[in-house]
């Protein structure tokens, strides 16, 4: 069976762009799966993410595409296939445990190549799945010396994604600046709701009636990534901040998940501080 | 401003249709501003609608395009508009209310052109809202007679499309030929969960957990026409049936106007006994 | 049929208590319906509603329970009946439509003894229904004299509550005081995200996956009084402003419906800045 | 601290049940800290199931309760602790998986003694866990055959309930018979609709646009014992099989592990073929 494979275009907007780029495709004899299109209105600007199967040279393609197209145009071309990715948490161990189920039966379409913590809690479980678990502690180290050390550990690995699955700690821009649009995170609330701490004490105080989970990218600015994936629970009066958290556990591993396999199999375009997804 | 104009085809799929028909709209200098595509892989059949804004000879268009695609393609092209609309009803407001509402304030995309029912109730809401209203009443009558009377209160109209804003009666095979997929009623449940009479009913008796409704196609089976939309509302032990069909009403008033919303902007598709729906 | 009465009851926890309120309520030979009774564990406070049917002597039943309940209890005793209704509105019809529409036919639990607006647009809506419209300008007014001017008309017609449906205009603190827990807005926004003015514009912007609308008591924050009712709707990057707007329109109106319901059957107990739901 | 009791009673309704009880765990002094009742009015039956803690003498109580209660009453009352149970599962990962980091992080409410299986597919799986794990494979065996060899595994472990998590054969009535109300099955529909075998697959072919996942009892009739919880996950046209399966099975997961968190804290009357929720 032939592989299959993702062309991802962007650009400023014109007349005649799906046209100029199904003709390159058609004429190297590409057999198209999927195919979709949008032009944000506000920016005039232009995404398309196609799937196709079958031989084709990938530098004919690339060049034809690239001349039928503008200059500033973004495009990448790539096989269908597993992302290399590291995830790190802190003690909860709902998000990882889910993950690490996935990831075992094939449904992560991921490679985890490493767990890493700055706690020791999650490692019997890493160990249960046969994942290497790096225990990086905080204890006594500047945040910049702690994400040295943590980088140092990533880098050994790799990845091409960073899932924080409850990971506690804020990263700094340097950080964050690393892996530009390839970090993950799970927030515990319904976002912009809630930024920071302790989201289910925030919406207890507040009374809400439901609660929520967003998985986002990571940017400079905590919690204010581009948005991928939003989920919602209903609450009420009898619920503690304890019976939240429970509550709230399960949206945030599904939706977790959910963000995950649409980044992992290049559905995603961030465009500005928001996402489109081609689903 | 331009007139938007809607470009709808489907034909058996092969490689190569979306970059045939962008040409011919590129061709003829035509500004896209939505596309969307689907390949049936059970059925191996291409749907395509496409939204574009320009000048146009329509023969010039039609013509390029059929010479340029299969022969047994189906193609319509029309103007972005309002639909001509008859709504029949029994007695029961909260659909055919919602409707008037919207229609008054410019919100249904259609032209609400009369009000059908089988009895009087109805008749001093569709004044308020100065919608003529026709009462014609089954007693005494066969269906075929009473259908017969009906149709001629509609031909009257001659709409596009009938709404069946809860119509209590089961229209005949000889009803429904004469509007294929043309006819969209509302189920008051999550088909194919209770069919039939009583729907709240039956969902009390089973004792579920969530209750639901489903706007669709009507066709020759009762209550098994393509889904175009559903929605849900959860209920619990202490819900009577008449508690289960007060929450029902709001979704279906709301999955009604939904389902309409897209029928009168043209993006349903009907796949066999399936819709596609392109929004 | 006997009439239903309701028995509203808060005071601070201590043993014995249903007990010693049900012991009332048999003595007097009254056959109880329905009973909800929750203990907010971090204020140590006791809430309880009952419904019951059949004769009794009202003077007497106070008397016991007074007898019986420690002396900081408040106790409210009153027959299941229509609460007296003031809509207030701006220029958007969708949430006054729908209750106009419910009060029609006997669904809202109320009598709507007016509609306020600053604006004239909702006039003919108001008339349709042949409720009395009052129009009171704020133009060349300050918001003190605005606010007097409305008053005025709220105490012709002695509400006792008020319904801020699509009201867009600020009411000072000496207005909210004379409604205390009497007043019950509509903000088209999943609170606390998004406070103030136009927040589907800000859910735009920031680029959510989910859009919602709550109900809520007013107090002297902002969009900050007690939530009674919330409700999301799913939206993509295909949306526009205008297309939230237009989806959050149908949350809206029926949160808002639902949190009626819930008032009017005095079915809310107001716990600082939460709400208890004896639903 | 005070262990939690839990009382549960049901019996034909009369005047002054809740009154009765109250004043039995008054007089012994106990503290009830969430009390919940329902009358259901089609059989007028009485339900309450109360929590409290304190000392007390359990045969005082009841003798008490007994004297004070008509003669049909049935009265349980046991200490809030985590119930004994056994898995059971054929090939399918996500359900079981998921219960096991549950059991792992104590958050079941359960202690799993074994899983069981007609497959070896899962052992992996509950080994990572250190459950034990017993393949009872039916090859070659009828169905009495098969029972009988699973009973004796069950017998081994004496559970108070068994979880039917993906277990894809169909149990015979005498087994069922063995477990009253004490067998919890997940089903992959949105019951009623789909019942049987490859509800995904019915969906698919139905062209619904809501997928759904039933946690229930098991009696005699398949898929139709008293439902606990439902859930369900929107769909569209581009959803295949495959992809519904999918996106199901994090429907399925969650919603069998609220239903057993309901069973495991004793919060569910069976109600004739329903359930009451005292949550």
């Amino acid at each position: 069976m032939d592989r299959t494979h993702i062309l991802r275009i962007d650009c400023a907007d014109r007349t005649g762009l799906v046209h100029a780029i199904t003709g390159v495709l058609f004429r190297v004899g590409l057999n198209i799966t999927s195919t979709h299109e949008f032009v944000d209105r506000e920016t005039l600007h232009f995404f398309m993410r196609t799937e196709f199967a079958g031989e084709f040279d990938r530098e004919t393609v690339l060049g034809e595409l690239h001349a039928s197209l503008p200059e500033d145009t973004r495009i990448t071309l790539s096989e269908k296939r597993r992302k290399d990715v590291v995830i790190m948490a802190t003690r909860e161990h709902h998000c990882l445990g889910d993950l690490l189920l996935r990831h075992r039966y094939g449904e992560l379409n991921a490679r985890v190549l490493a767990v890493v913590s700055n706690h020791n809690d999650l490692g019997e479980l890493a160990e249960k799945f046969e994942i290497p678990f790096h225990c990086v502690s905080h204890e006594g180290m500047s945040r910049e010396e702690h994400e040295d050390a943590i980088l140092k550990v990533i880098d050994l690995h790799a990845p091409e994604y960073i899932v924080l699955a409850k990971y506690m700690r804020v990263l700094s821009h340097s950080f964050v600046d690393r892996f530009p649009n390839r970090i993950i995170n799970i927030h515990h609330s319904f976002l912009p709701a809630f930024i920071g701490a302790n989201p289910y004490r925030q919406a207890y105080e507040r009374g809400v009636k439901i609660i929520g989970a967003t998985a986002h990218f990571v940017n400079h600015s905590l919690d204010e990534g581009p948005i991928i994936a939003q989920s919602v629970i209903p609450v009420g009066h009898t619920f503690s901040v304890d019976d939240m958290q429970q509550a709230g556990r399960d949206g945030e591993k599904v939706v977790l998940a959910r963000a995950l396999k649409l980044a992992f199999e290049d559905k995603i375009f961030v465009n500005g501080n928001k996402t489109i997804i081609f689903d």
